[in-house]
């Protein structure tokens, strides 16, 4: 649940307002409700055609067979997360830095989640903000597509893609959203050029 | 950190005084710093002739190359386990009653971990204790091993064997004693029949 809503409900409206990936990220569950949840989201996002990856847990990627995983810096190291997935599931690594960057590319990252773009409050553990020159920094040297994280709003989404960005992740903006359908629509209105 | 010492030096000792395997199992640390315990124990454990057992996480269990992974009714369901772990990997699977214990043992467990038998301390979410009874119910009708776990000490050990376990693990008794490798010895000796 989240701020009263099930994860499916609040994947359901963000998908309507246009999101293109769904990411199962809940550090406070058990691994059997992790695999409940997984279950009920990959039936939803394979309806809809949007992708499924699952933050931290390869196990869990691969027992709901999502489309791929996603590991931060505290989390599985990329080159045992790449060999635990095979070559075909989609891994993202987190970069806070060019040299995690660097890093993360050389294991075989398929995407990097970039940030914290700004300051954010929906990860306790999200660090300093990096602001926009570290995309751009990346984006000039290497073409592995970035997602920006962190304090993005609509206000703001704009600016990232500008930077480099080829998307955006929200947590805060979407899921404590009145209307998450909305706030999603905003966000994919404010990146689409 | 245990009380203390390091999970490799309370490991260590156990083996000195006669555990034939290791459980890692800390549920209040990154997936990183699992995998970082996991691998020093895998040398620790492979050095010594041990088994390595990784709770929970299936994908440490891959990751670290352990011996097998253990799954408590709140993981990883068993049927998926089994699955992620392959045919060669053992799989230990919690039972607190007969039924949980007839379905672990239909989805492939190698060993049951049976328990709580007596009042505990080391796991907040150990349940009601199952005393002995549940032990001998398992052992008259199934020849798959039984480790007893929970409250065990070397007073009690030599009638938890009695009962039919094979053998037993303990958390507390060990782990929070002040000479582990004697606290080890005196367990190993309990039900040494
Ligand atoms: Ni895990």
């Amino acid at each position: 649940m989240v701020a009263g809503r099930s994860v499916l409900e609040v994947a359901s409206d963000a998908i309507d307002g246009g999101a293109t990936a769904i990411q199962l990220r809940d550090k406070n569950v058990s691994t059997r409700t992790l695999v409940e949840e997984g279950r009920a989201l990959r039936e939803l996002t394979r309806k809809r055609g949007v992708l499924l990856i699952v933050n931290d847990h390869i196990d869990v990627a691969l027992a709901i067979e999502a489309d791929g995983a996603h590991v931060g810096q505290d989390d599985m190291p990329a080159e045992l997360a790449r060999k635990l997935l095979g070559p075909n599931r989609i891994l993202g690594i987190s970069a806070g830095s060019l040299d995690e960057a660097v890093a993360a590319i050389m294991a075989g990252a398929d995407y990097l989640g970039v940030g914290p773009i700004y300051a954010t409050r929906g990860k306790a553990d999200a660090g300093e903000p990096v602001g926009l020159s570290l995309i751009s920094e990346i984006a000039r040297r290497y073409t592995t597509p970035l997602v920006a994280i962190g304090g993005i709003t609509a206000e703001n989404a704009g600016e990232v893609i500008q930077a480099g960005a080829t998307g955006i992740a929200v947590i805060t903006a979407v899921v404590n959203a009145e209307d998450v359908s909305l706030a999603a629509h905003q966000l994919a209105r404010a990146i689409t050029v």
